[in-house]
């Protein structure tokens, strides 16, 4: 059993960044995203028999990982409950503070451990009920990304290891939506809880939070998918609830584009001031216990 | 491969019999109950260690099977999208008219097939979009059971199987919520789509739309656990997506009441008619075309 966080070495950095790297050469060709546009309808489909892991056959390849996937209507949060099913020890990514109670008590009807409670950013559309829950289970530790400006227990980096029993997740940099976006990737590569980071046929957007607006936008569309191996990810959008890696670069249409179209489309959107933005950001600078 | 729908022989439908009842033997012990509710705290929690079946770690254990759940947020439905990754061939369960455009167009990019929706009942909080797919996807069949008072291409009985590929889902009759609810068992049943017969701490409503209101609540008690191997189940309530037989039969507030504890509960419910019903079920007669 290893602990909770395990920090990485400087191999397993370097290989994280290669597949990073490799999935965004081939995301940024400008030539196979003309290919991918002058080839559409029945073409265009994704080709199964040559490639059956674009499809989520699976919730988790590796046997002993709970994975349970519990939706927030109000914010339209996903928060995830991970374990391990032999030695119960648990986490929980991005918990929402109106859902503790149901949360919790899933933790405690399934009889686990939680360990940790992580953000994959400091959200602006909710209040995470990281800090509460803290205070409700002793030993309770909160983690976030060490580039969010949040305060937590863990201050996460590139590489680093989130362990529970015999599994565990390995942080990816995924900025752009805010400078501490992280996208958590499981050992097997078979799923990635991607937070705002990536949506499925979209993407968070890159105009509040953090300043270099432009840089931002940037730094999203080079790390917008995090491996070149990951099959499948978990996020929310639209009412899928989930996609894969494959998918998305086929259909996703801001993933298809090139980086200045891309660039010029997030300029555009125009996206109204979120609702919650000035209450949730500074709360969730805080694990969410700012003013309670 | 087989044709989308084949019907039971004797001995199959001898076999789902006797699995449902073994099932409500147990549930309805008021010994159990009772042991049960005089072991709370960490005694009460799900042994793991014995059977590791009861979480829900994969989505679909068989290979080559996509599964897919879609949301649809005004009447907390979920949709699935069910398919042979090798043949394409697919099914949808219970899509919904608002979201029938997001449903096609990802049948559309993963370049399935789409043979058969199937409703696991007449609904009264939406109107089904299985009439108007078959006006846009040609050979397309519909299916609902033959106790629902539906029209539809293919009317189900118990044991029937629905094929695609080489897989296969099992109905299951289980009325009570109406007298035409099924539960439609995946082939290694891994899965059990139990539409509203059965819900994550919950069931359905027993005092609408068929007039046996006695009889209705009996039968709901009697078949709310499709069969003693199934270790999860799909369906919608609260925000949680997934659950397991072994979990409701251990926390479901309503499985583990008696017999006559359960009738009275439903009873003492004094629910309000569901704001959709007068427009929902006689579009849902005719495939959702009614007025259409």
């Amino acid at each position: 059993m290893c602990s909770v966080l395990t920090r990485v070495r400087p191999i397993h950095r370097a290989v994280a960044l290669s597949l990073r790297l490799g999935a965004n050469t081939e995301g940024s060709s400008y030539a196979a995203t003309q290919s991918r546009r002058l080839s559409p309808g029945k073409n265009s489909v994704l080709d199964l028999q040559r490639n059956s892991r674009f499809y989520c056959s699976r919730i988790a390849k590796t046997e002993g990982l709970l994975v349970r996937q519990l939706f927030e209507v109000e914010s339209s949060t996903y928060t995830y409950l991970l374990a391990d099913t032999n030695t119960r020890e648990a986490i929980i990514i991005d918990p929402v503070l109106e859902t503790i109670d149901r949360d919790l008590h899933l933790v405690e009807e399934l009889g686990l451990k939680l360990l940790l409670a992580v953000n994959t950013h400091c959200h602006a559309d909710h209040i995470t009920s990281s800090g509460l829950m803290k205070k409700r289970i002793a030993g309770l530790k909160s983690a976030i990304s060490k580039f969010s400006g949040a305060s937590a227990d863990i201050l996460l980096s590139e590489g680093d290891k989130i362990c529970f029993g015999k599994h565990y997740l390995t942080v990816r940099e995924t900025p752009g939506h805010t400078d501490g976006c992280t996208t958590l990737v499981s050992a097997d590569e078979s799923m990635a809880f991607t937070g705002d980071a990536l949506l499925i046929r979209g993407c968070g957007r890159t105009d509040f939070q953090q300043v270099n607006q432009w840089g931002s936008k940037l730094k999203l569309y080079h790390k917008h998918v995090p491996t070149c191996n990951t099959d499948w990810m978990c996020f929310c959008e639209s009412g899928q609830t989930v996609s894969t890696v494959g998918e998305e670069r086929k259909y996703n249409p801001r993933l298809i584009k090139s980086k200045y179209e891309f660039v010029e489309l997030m300029n555009s959107l125009n996206l109204p001031k979120p609702d919650k933005i000035d209450i949730a950001v500074p709360a969730n600078l805080v694990c969410g216990l700012h003013g309670l």
